[in-house]
């Protein structure tokens, strides 16, 4: 007899049972649910590209983590890392026949060879929408909405929204006339959080070569504070006389406006000048969402606009604006939450199979009961119904409907709550509209 | 300047636009909803697996096909070539905590570097339904009914499922005494329809060592014709005395009952005893199903009974019966037969955004629109109407709600149907219930 093969995954990669699984397509199903209200549609692109086209915008941290390999003929491939450069590729290879302005949707697998040991997997799903073709204000504000719209139907109500712009900061850099050092100032800003204003201001010094005085300008701007009409009328003087910077200020007024106008809780929306997200790629507005209850999970959902998607594929300009939802974060976030019902079968409704001669009534049965729209399993095999019972439990079941050959013949059934044990009887009329109506009841 | 990199897709991949995802996500949705109404849960594996798990049971022309490389860690990995392979490690791994019967579904990509000259993609989804753990009847019925079932769902009401069972062509080879000779007669019969039935029976005479006698028996078998109940009572003299050519036929007889009693549509069902699919891999009941307007497209829903899904992971014993839902041909077929309707929007309701003072007036009107569950997007540029108006043709929109300063003023819109072209005066009443209601009638 042969060896056994050991049955394993690979590090930094794992299956998703059922009760990981059903959560996560449902989130999905929501994420899709609120894209398509506004008109995003969904794409597709290929998990293999061409290495060039993946490696030409990726970076040196990601290049070090793709996984790439020379396929049958010859071509020098890899797997895509993210679904921001495949987005370039497409809109650049199809912009004719796209159209735009063009709103995308793309919720699709990524792979990226981590360090495992920071708890990162090495294949996850991202979940992405973008408006392309369009710098105007608006779409920024629909990003904002949406992300709105998408945790208020996700079941929250505890969430924020942090909204920023980049030229802000840039105008205030422009007046100082440190506009070439933007990176350093950026890099030095980023890590406000971790080492404190004095540190960061002191960074700022050394490696921008700036004023003690100037460093603490852009500091006052990243510690604004208050509510969101006091921090826009404190902006204000910091950036005067800055176009950019005026401009991004000005932005930011139409987007609060415009968010308020649209209805959404406008408290669920923050100004928040310390945010920048990263540094070379955003260019006006940025967002990052964080659950009020636990904020130490970091952003959510993060996005923001930029000036060209994809000068690496085409000469044509292409603005847009987009975000990522952070779906296992967010999975986490959820079950942590206790927003999750710890659950192994999308259906409700279990039809034991005790009676070996009447597995024809149970079928019928089972399809009268999911033709009124609930999900029913017959059990497969004719064992005892405590075993059957057991696995209803199991797999978290709502109810189960019990009949035997004496009910069958009675034209009635047991209607047992699993949740609470308790059993009713109740006719199986034909069309089952009440045994229906008394199984809603009970989900 | 650096050089653009070109922006295209590998040979054998593609991407899948809004007017080719859109139908896909449909139909991906609808199998979904189906497999779930019968308990089926959804899982998911990774992409990439240890090759040796993925070599083991691929067979010759797979393994070549397969996407192998080293990784980062220097492990030896390959892409997914189908759900099958997966579905038996997956089992084998986590057999203990999913416990028996398990019912899962799995839509996900699969990778082979085919040959792409037959028009065969290297990229493509599978969408697998399998019940693991029972040799049970009812679990064999339920997969038909699930393929019925999933047909009428998407809308198609001439549809064929073929049914066999492997086991009463074994019955008639064990009866004949050729039992050791079935791969060889298996290979000469799945050529019946190309080739006929003089030139099988010379190759089975010469393959499996057979008697022209003995040839043709196989043949009667595999070309009777009528009836289902024409043909049970017709193979029953066929398989008579052996064992397992009778366990065969009460098996079909079973669930032919069984399909029928369920309600499916019998006209539907054809038990067919010429298909076989494959020769080693199925040893009960088989399953094809054809559309009755595209025969030549072949099958686009396959699968059936197997004795031991992992048999190269675990000595566990794992019965299984199942299907797979070819999609593309499926989507192909659909959009010949006329069943999808082109657009390229998820959305149904434009609004064009033509007064730029009313920016904030367009988002609450599409906010309010969307609240009702409608579609809607807001054009991002104040473009002139009719460039928006052909946008929204362009796109497959089905009306466009047209406001500007006078009708926010007069509290109106112009409800435009974009498929007549006509245009009607509705009011912009607070909650837009009105409105809602109209633009319903015309979608």
């Amino acid at each position: 007899m042969n060896r056994l093969i050991q049955p394993r995954t690979l590090k930094g990669f794992r299956d998703y049972l059922p009760e990981a699984m059903l959560p996560r397509e449902g989130l999905i199903a929501t994420a899709k649910q609120v894209y398509r209200s506004f008109g995003f549609a969904p794409i597709d692109t290929p998990a293999l590209e061409y290495r060039e086209i993946l490696e030409g915008q990726a970076g040196e941290e990601s290049n070090k983590q793709l996984y790439k390999f020379t396929d049958h003929g010859g071509r020098d491939v890899a797997m895509r890392f993210d679904l921001t450069v495949p987005l370039a590729r497409f809109v650049a290879q199809h912009a004719d026949s796209l159209g735009m302005p063009f709103k995308r949707y793309h919720i699709a697998t990524v792979w990226r060879g981590e360090n495992t040991q920071r708890g990162r997997y090495r294949e996850f799903m991202q979940c992405d929408f973008d408006t392309i073709g369009t710098k105007s204000v608006a779409a920024d504000i629909e990003t904002a909405l949406v992300i709105h719209d998408l945790f208020k139907a996700l079941g929250f109500s505890q969430f924020t929204v942090h909204v920023n712009n980049r030229m802000v900061l840039n105008g205030l850099l422009e007046r100082l006339e440190l506009s070439d050092k933007a990176t350093q100032v950026l890099r030095a800003l980023d890590k406000l959080n971790k080492i404190g204003a004095d540190k960061v201001a002191s960074q700022i010094v050394a490696a921008a070569d700036a004023t003690e005085e100037q460093a603490r300008e852009v500091l006052r701007l990243a510690e604004l504070s208050g509510s969101n009409d006091e921090i826009l009328a404190q902006l204000r003087p910091l950036v005067a006389g800055s176009q950019i910077g005026e401009a991004g200020v000005e932005r930011l007024e139409q987007m609060l406006a415009g968010i308020q106008a649209a209805g959404a809780e406008t408290e669920r929306i923050r100004l928040d000048v310390s945010i920048a997200r990263g540094l070379d790629y955003y260019t006006g507005v940025v967002f990052e969402t964080f659950l009020d209850q636990l904020p130490t999970i970091g952003s959510v959902c993060s996005g923001g606009r930029y000036d060209n998607l994809a000068a690496l594929f085409t000469k044509k300009e292409l603005p847009g604006v987009g975000a990522s939802l952070g779906l296992d974060r967010l999975l986490a976030a959820m079950e942590e939450l206790g927003m999750i019902e710890p659950t192994r079968t999308p259906a409700q409704v279990l039809i034991p199979f005790f009676d070996k001669q009447r597995l024809a009534d149970y079928l019928r049965l089972a399809a009268e009961l999911r033709s009124a729209g609930l999900g029913v399993e017959v059990y497969p095999d004719p064992k005892k119904l405590g075993q059957q019972l057991k696995y209803a439990d199991q797999r978290g079941f709502a109810v189960a409907v019990i009949v035997g050959d004496q009910e069958f013949q009675a034209g009635t059934c047991q209607l047992k709550n699993l949740a609470t044990g308790e059993s009713d009887e109740v006719a199986l009329a034909s069309g089952s509209d009440d045994l229906v109506a008394r199984i809603r009841s009970l989900l």
